[in-house]
């Protein structure tokens, strides 16, 4: 399949790998071109220009957020003007389900087709083709992209007609990890001021009740208060729970654990915590505890 | 092994009938004496008071709270003044951190030997013998139970020599469970009232970042709001959020989450769900936006 | 002076008044033109477009939220574009940060002057010119609408020269006077349901600690729920908490009660609360404490 | 009047030597004697036990907490015993809920009568007899108490006959004057991070909205960080919140205020806070936002 390809971040050159091993005719895009070099050597043609990108018949972004994702789109030669009539959008960026309803709407008016596929998983999941894939939007449309998605992904879901739901159900997803790092936050603050250790309490509270990988990996993340580099950095988990929250008050959802992460998210940034990994929010209790 | 065993309600006649099938003799002890006629018909001692079932070498205790734990072994003829020197003391209830601390104290000084092996898991893990033990104490006193913990677990952690340091552990595990039930009830209310199916949403979640019993089966009650009969009632689960933020009080550990939690059970008492199970806090976001 | 003013809302209509009656020219324009008539009765000009109202060389606006404000400066024929240069727009509206800044750029560019001037006080405080003026900008430009302040207020307080500053300000304040709606809320909830007169125990209140009228009159209006004609209507107090969090967002700090505050009124509005006083948000608790 | 006075810390010291200068005949005990000295010069009578102190026909007992005042009144020679049959408990003490309570069954049960009283006002207005006083209780027992409350404080109030309301009263008051720090401490966060004078703010803040003294020296103390010597010290607050949470759940009443309240004193304690005053909460939410 000749694919269109914008955003090579952590997750998205790993992503791009994994549709040229599958086979397809990649052409990649980023803001600063030295990234593309790698996937050059892999095989991938190399656009100047999103428009460039942007004249495939199908064009996946994995951008970082909502203003990237609104400058590709509806910047100037963005792929609102340069996508071919029937062409179609993957967007697989987290982003906001308002940013994902604007772009149902306008893809539909200029005669696109627009699917929202966002993933999970860490870089290392990415690289390893083993994400999965939440994709909602039309039916023949999702069916189309499905060799790009099982060319990235473990699995797909698809999630309605309506591409923003796939959106909603990326930022409940992060929301739920971010609940699951600060509670784990806490235990560990109350489980290792009272002098137990907080790697033996993981592996018992993990090969218990919590015996799943995200457990096990954000748990060791904060028991070893290893939070550099970051594998998804603080400011994106803001973003997320921020995202999450302003979808919630759309729709009239009080969701106090989002408020109460958001405001930890908060502190961790004004303390200096902007280059590390957002599990570095499952710190805060343990600094809150008087320990050092 | 001869045990005494005090304490029948659903968690405790599970582990009774597993020690018996293990083909230890056990006495056991109820304050409403039906409840013992099930394990009579398949070969335990029935006792009539406190202090029969405390004349055993080994004396297992599974209450409901500290209440009838405190009345079992300061009461009149209770386990301080019954137990023989030298007896040994499993208490396997979730208790408080200072109760517990206060048992080690009485019971060395009346020359007994204590461990606290509170166990996780619901009625049907405690009636498969599919429990796990988290044991506490003096090392030789936990070798001499471990075939009782063997018979009534699947495994058993030992975590300290300190038997209150178990107690901690178990009430810090009971948190976490409350977490996952209210982001989850979070999670729910945000993505069911934009529409989504609750259930499909939920086997999304197990099949990739949750895969595991806990987030399915409480995700099950709370999605399909399937509160009764209670597994493990609500006035069960915030005695011991409370007794988690008891203990961190004392350690000064704050935890916000615990807070948040606490509250909510507060509300699910004050709306009338004193005999529903305590996933039914994961409904309550659900009705404060408004869905009924 | 001659004055340009926008927005005839309750506290628009109040502060109009008492500009025409402290003696200036006033021009008034609002959307739905019926609002102007009880004014124009009184000596006011009604403009038939936001540019007529824009002629002059001050132009007060006093609109409900960003948008509003938005499309009354941006939109086609709007104050941008109609001031003369060198005119003074003054900002009344509660707006947020964001905005204003972005008002003290463009309003530079264009050669026009800028200064934020929200206002505290309810509808009957702006009918009897008893308001609080905050002010912000070039203080010569200040210096300028004092006498227009004098008209509306009881008291101007000049805050910074960055009109913005007046905004945060403002929210602030209404953050603040949320959490006395909250606070008194689960007060009244605690000692209402142990039995007391909310009435009686808000009289105590306010006839020692607190004797002042924001806790006199909020207090009066949780304590008989009296939430309806709305003086200052939930949406609006939502709006508010808000752009405060907004603002602190951007600045990274983290305000937990405005949180909280947030979360309560989403409940309020999912529970049907759209019509009614801010004040309403202190019946929630009353209602998650199981009385109807 | 012939009165026994029990607990001279800051608060009853100033209360005693306002006894004295209304005339009355005061006979005053302390744990620590050289506390009585002063009072002694002044011309109480110094008992050397709480029972000779007891051997009034009313006594009014100002204790730090309920581990004190259970002292007094259950210890050997205690109150309990030494009081003549008859004579009156007037308890001052800012206390639980629950231990009022036992304290009316119990001193009915021993032929005494039995009032409680607490204050509001800090140590100044302790000495300068303008506190206030809440009091419940049977209505004889309150009138006969009578000048004793007109020489300590400046108005009385009764709320109901029975003792626990006067203590519930008291204990919501302290959460409401916590959320008044703490909501200070998030808009002086806000506000001073945007790089406003703190004291100035509020100023503004005191001239208007909240023109009332407990605002304008809550507000100094936290603007200029004015945390010692302590008025009322931290732990009691932590101590008066976790009553009113007691309290609260006990009638199933969730108070989020009070919960978040809680955890920032835990969070204070947890950092060195045990000297500071309790107005030191007033501060977290600026070290949460990153300031030094």
């Amino acid at each position: 399949m000749r694919v269109g390809f914008l955003g090579l971040g952590q997750m998205g050159t790993g992503m791009a790998g994994n549709l040229l091993r599958a086979g397809h005719e990649v052409t990649v895009y980023n803001r600063s071109p030295e990234k593309a070099r790698p996937l050059a050597e892999r095989g991938a043609r190399v656009a100047s220009s999103v428009a460039e990108a942007g004249a495939n018949p199908v064009v996946l972004t994995m951008l970082a957020d909502d203003a990237a994702l609104e400058s590709v789109v509806y910047g100037r030669r963005g792929l609102l003007e340069s996508l071919a009539p029937g062409a179609l959008h993957v967007s697989s960026s987290t982003v906001s389900v308002a940013i994902s309803e604007r772009l149902a709407r306008d893809h539909a008016a200029a005669g696109h087709r627009y699917v929202a596929a966002p993933v999970f998983g860490r870089p290392e999941a990415a690289a390893a083709g083993k994400l999965f894939v939440v994709a909602a939007g039309d039916p023949d449309a999702i069916a189309e992209a499905r060799p790009l998605f099982d060319a990235v992904g473990q699995r797909t879901f698809v999630v309605s007609d309506r591409p923003a739901d796939a959106n909603l159900v990326k930022l409940s997803g992060n929301f739920l990890l971010a609940s699951v790092i600060e509670s784990l936050g806490e235990a560990f603050a109350l489980v290792g001021k009272a002098g137990l250790d907080r790697s033996q309490y993981l592996d018992l509270l993990t090969s218990t009740l919590f015996d799943v990988p995200v457990y096990r990996n954000y748990g060791r993340l904060v028991a070893e208060r290893a939070f550099t580099p970051p594998g998804f950095a603080a400011p994106l988990g803001l973003k997320d729970v921020r995202l999450a929250l302003e979808a919630a008050e759309t729709l009239r959802v009080p969701m106090p654990i989002a408020s109460l992460v958001r405001d930890r998210f908060l502190t961790l940034l004004a303390r200096g915590g902007e280059n590390l990994d957002w599990s570095a929010l499952g710190d805060l209790a343990r600094q809150d505890a008087g320990e050092r």
